[in-house]
């Protein structure tokens, strides 16, 4: 991996708006910057946590806009691209490159399933139509589609295609996808893998939404993981699962979004019709960020 | 039932978009007049068939308009609206109430699963938001939203949702949704359905893409079914659903884009990366509208 | 269909066990005779219903034994033969045809998915292996294996494949079953299915565990469908398809069994850890039974 | 954990049976004794890859029988005990205490869905009625039941619930089963999970069936991870993982018999109507063993 490879800790940025629609600029950037005050090693917006699926087009120049103007060159920001027809995706990816994002988290969104020849289309396209890095993103639980383990060797072969983030629950695969594409494309960690195994069989880093709310403790986790001490990984892998685990039961943008409004960020609620977190939701990411130190014990 | 109320054979129409992303409204507008001369009751427009997930808003926007433009009147037109959040599905049946369209299809898109009370505040906020009568549409095959039982009921006493289209091939479930909304909503049969056993257990027609290369067979079931002419219906409805085999092995719109294709109309493939019918299934769809006489037997 | 074919009302019999396990075979050869006193066409022991998953071998024969006996002879006796392999699936079908059952209604368990071929040798099998008629019943819902339509087709032309349940609520698929065995094979609805549409579509009757329930209701259904006259037999079918959602609801052993015992059979509870109706369901199986006059209304 | 506790490598055993149903003790016996040879710390008979939902119960016995005299005290033998009902489990687990195994994995088959309040009962019902110690295996793919973190923590508090092996494909969810237990449950890693992910999370060892065909490769990798070699733990569990996924695309049963058949140990195919392992599944077992070292290169 070179040094300006993508690695360590990418926290899913939420995407704070308002009940009128408009984006919470302001607090988005302040978040920015706490988080790589924190250690975070990039930024991802517009990822599952981020709402893409419910923001529209304006929404989303203006999460990425800020977003690149928060982190002002100091880690890499990667904007999420999620379309169904390849033209919708080239164009969105465009206009991202024009606004100086790093790279692109490219997500295929399907309604009538896709064959792998087109799925290996789609994100070819995209890699084609811009001068940065890829990373491929495939969510099993969200997604209609999903990319089979060719498709991803095919992939990884094309050279701006850099990296794949899989959300599925099954670690087994990412090793799979390990030995497939063999160095070819880095692998990163979901909020649905335990980070220090994925680390163990190979993995670069994770892009997940509860690094949003845990930022030191997940570079922490981190730097355990790249000292190859596991035995500290796994101290701190712990309580940090526990929090997910949390998570787990709930909305994911409605969890960190409560714990971000817990921590003092006033990010609102994801967009209706999505419910925001309940009060017992609250209770629960309440007591588990207290657990990890990420929230002070009184009052809250 | 009152006569103005939405009944019969609904086509749920293609959308044909050139490799340039243009709707091609000469030969949707055509499709439409057959259509009508056919005898087909209703149009439909942005349904699953009419590839409503893969187009973007000036395509939507142009195929509706057409549509409306091309019915003059004759028949009553529904637009489909389709959206993750209540601000964009209002907006757009907004939009399309003021286009003059004659009712709504409205379809709740999820990324994250939607509680009962936000699929049921999705549903009210749109009907609230326009002065047209509204459709419900769900289709669990595709969709990650579906509407239970308690939800339609509830929704069957807004008085401008007049009407559901279930897409499930649970015919049983119709039988249950038409026991619980007690006349207040009509029922419509799908794709997934046999129409003759829809009209058997209270439906009053239905909105499918099938009917598109089909219309006249098609309307001749329904006539036999309001008939209650049931034996002359299924003579009718057994050589229709051979149809509906056929297509249920491809992608639904790749093949009823097929099927007008060899009928004569250049509405091209559906919008990239889906793929266009393959050669043997344009092969069996050339059957099988052969063998229901859509289509000339020599050459085709 | 020749005159001695299979057809009608076959209710499928529940399994009373005693705690000790021991069938209660005294209060079975009573609901036997009380069914056919109702008018049903036929009793189909070892269902779904009948718990043939829970019997051991020895229940299984006891239950068996007891059917034969009680019907003796004035309607068909169907038994239910479901085994992971060939060997025991023929040894248990030619055990029960010694004991002079007029059919097997035959079901493959499975663990890990088998192939077409496999499925086809399985039914194959036991149809080689007596001299009687054989039902196939497929359960999507709760059978690891299904049938496809190749392989229902393929085994249509086998002599003494009379006849296929499938208990997929997909009533669209009995209609292409229908077309696909072109009268080989007659096709039975299931609890999930509505009856009077099946019986449109060309089936010959139902074997359902809530006819065990409702046998003079199912009868008269039956009776309407058969004369075709069909508006009759929707306003029949229309109070048993509630009962059949309350069913729908909750373990149908359970169901079936608590219906009886509020109709004055001791049929026991499910066997464990199967759970017992729970009072709430008992509520709601006496409201449905007293709706169609299976019960008295007064207390129960 | 004591020293008596069990840990590390347990082959799950297959059965070998030949056409008229018989078991090949002698086959079963003399694999026994190589697996101990090669340094396996336990054996585990009837379990998945043991075929036990085609096993009759003679199988069973003679299987067990065989396995226990085989092992001569030398490794702990766990016999599988799967059944519907609460009585037929206790009943077997009995029988198989009696044979003098030395422990019992536990297996919950079901046909209509049980409430986590049955699940319970019946794994507590099998501990109660044996004076052994009791290990949960719960296969989410392949069984229509699950045990829910809740169901789980309140059986590591019965004594002899000593384990649980989970064959789920998330890992994540070992660690929250370790974090529920609190040690009084040990865990054990299945097929589906990458063992060095398991053992350094918290597990001791694993029970899987491609530890028959390559057991001291196994046996290595478990001494790697004990003594938190984490790098030589990852160099010897990639091939090792490469055998896996061979498998993972054939009934596993199939390709476990058709691995030790190309290791010399005559185990014929799994019972009809599964299919033995297809010529290109052979080729692609063979190659996988040859790439370990766990068959020569020549010939085969």
């Amino acid at each position: 991996m070179s040094d300006s490879a993508f690695h360590g800790v990418f926290p899913y940025l939420v995407s704070p708006v308002d009940a009128d629609g408009r984006v919470r600029t302001d607090v988005l950037a302040r978040l920015c910057d706490d988080l790589i005050a924190a250690g975070v090693h990039g930024l991802a917006a517009l990822g599952s946590t981020g709402e893409f699926a419910y923001l529209d087009w304006e929404q989303q120049r203006e999460v990425v806009a800020t977003v690149v103007e928060a982190a002002a060159g100091r880690v890499p920001v990667l904007a999420g691209v999620a379309a169904t027809t390849i033209a919708e995706a080239q164009r969105r990816a465009g206009a991202f490159a024009q606004m100086r994002c790093d790279g692109i988290i490219a997500i295929l969104e399907a309604y009538f399933p896709i064959a792998d020849d087109g799925v290996q289309a789609y994100f070819e396209s995209i890699a084609r139509a811009v001068d940065l890095p890829l990373v491929l993103y495939t969510n099993p639980n969200f997604q209609r589609s999903d990319l089979s383990l060719p498709v991803i060797e095919r992939l990884s072969r094309v050279p701006n295609i850099v990296g794949i983030k899989d959300a599925s629950s099954n670690t087994g695969r990412l090793l799979s996808i390990l030995d497939r594409v063999e160095g070819r494309m880095q692998v990163f960690a979901a909020s649905a893998h335990i980070p220090a195994c994925v680390m163990l069989i190979g993995g670069v880093g994770w892009m997940a939404g509860p690094a949003c709310i845990a930022p030191r403790q997940s570079v922490a986790l981190y730097e355990a993981c790249r000292d190859r001490d596991w035995t500290r990984a796994m101290d701190l892998q712990r309580p940090l699962w526990r929090l997910n685990q949390a998570f787990a039961k709930y909305n994911l943008a409605a969890c960190i979004k409560g714990g971000l409004e817990l921590q003092g960020y006033a990010v609102g609620a994801p967009l209706p019709p999505q419910a925001p977190l309940s009060p017992a939701g609250v209770d629960e990411v309440r007591a588990a960020l207290q657990a990890i130190g990420a929230l002070p014990n009184h009052g809250g």
